[in-house]
């Protein structure tokens, strides 16, 4: 394995591992769906484990070389849907790049894939909370899921762009055929 | 489907789904782990969507008459590794439960599985910190995770815990034949 060093103790050799460490914030979403910060080097044997497809970044800056290293090394896709990560006074979140992120995020040819903007909580926060929309979540389960990861800093108008999306606008650009297996998916995914 | 209500609009028929609640605290850890609070009746059809075949409950109290219909109706298998939900001052977590939890955890014959207590911060928290610790990640991570389905309960004699228990006790009772197919356990494994 690439991630253990190996220790001589008492006459005897010992593998022993190194602590991996997953990004800040992250959280397993859906099956071969995860969530995060922004990865840093330190993240990438842990990331590695993963076995990423995708990455699907929110952020609207050009992605650092050590991670187009990582990207590369590693055969994985990125998909690039920038959003202004703004503080209020709030700038409105694009509805057709939730959308077409939506719709990649929902290609099972695209998984596992992991989602990341800079602090995994607004813009990230925004996306997940819409996904949840079309897996039919409460407004009250969407919304203590988006503050479990943004807290201390939730912002109601991120809370209230997720409360107003529309998820039929998502469905039309969605592609039926490849729709995960997930029992989870609402009836206008034909499950 | 069994969760939608039909309402005539317009004199169309049109099938409107009705929401999902997960419980309190809901997450997925792993592929096929999820955990939460304590279920409730109305957390009943998003449960189903999840085809759970079993629960691993931390309480000591019986399970409810409403809970056992639900499990008996869908098939679930209860493990049951009843723990004191004492408040500090604190009660010893019981080591060989958490390892003969983590030995279920560990066995693919139980998945999909639910983990729960009752709020699903404490109890919950510490045998997620110990299932992390199987899966090598830093204690820094796995305490950001832990804190983030405690807040704002957190307890350091959990984190305590968490950070001494000795993930080899419970390599001994996990049984490697059934251990899940995840890229992100430890070499103990295996894998």
């Amino acid at each position: 394995m690439t991630d253990t060093t190996d220790l001589t103790v008492s006459g005897e050799s010992l593998s022993y591992p190194e602590d991996l460490c997953p990004p800040d914030n992250f959280n397993m979403v859906s099956t071969w769906i995860y969530r995060s910060s922004f990865p840093k080097k330190k993240n990438f044997s842990f990331l590695k484990k993963l076995g990423l497809k995708s990455i699907l970044t929110l952020i609207l800056e050009d992605y650092p070389d050590q991670n187009m290293k990582f990207l590369k090394e590693n055969n994985v896709t990125l998909f690039q849907f920038g959003i202004a990560g703004n503080k209020e006074p709030f700038v409105q979140i694009p509805d057709d790049k939730i959308c077409a992120a939506l719709a990649v995020l929902l290609d099972r040819r695209n998984h596992p894939i992991l989602i990341h903007c800079n602090k995994g909580k607004h813009r990230t926060g925004c996306l997940i909370g819409c996904l949840r929309k079309l897996q039919q979540w409460s407004h009250t389960s969407i919304f203590d899921e988006y503050r479990r990861f943004s807290h201390p800093k939730s912002r109601s108008m991120d809370q209230q762009f997720i409360e107003l999306f529309d998820s039929r606008e998502a469905w039309k650009v969605i592609d039926p055929k490849w729709i995960p297996d997930w029992k989870t998916l609402g009836h206008h995914a034909g499950m």
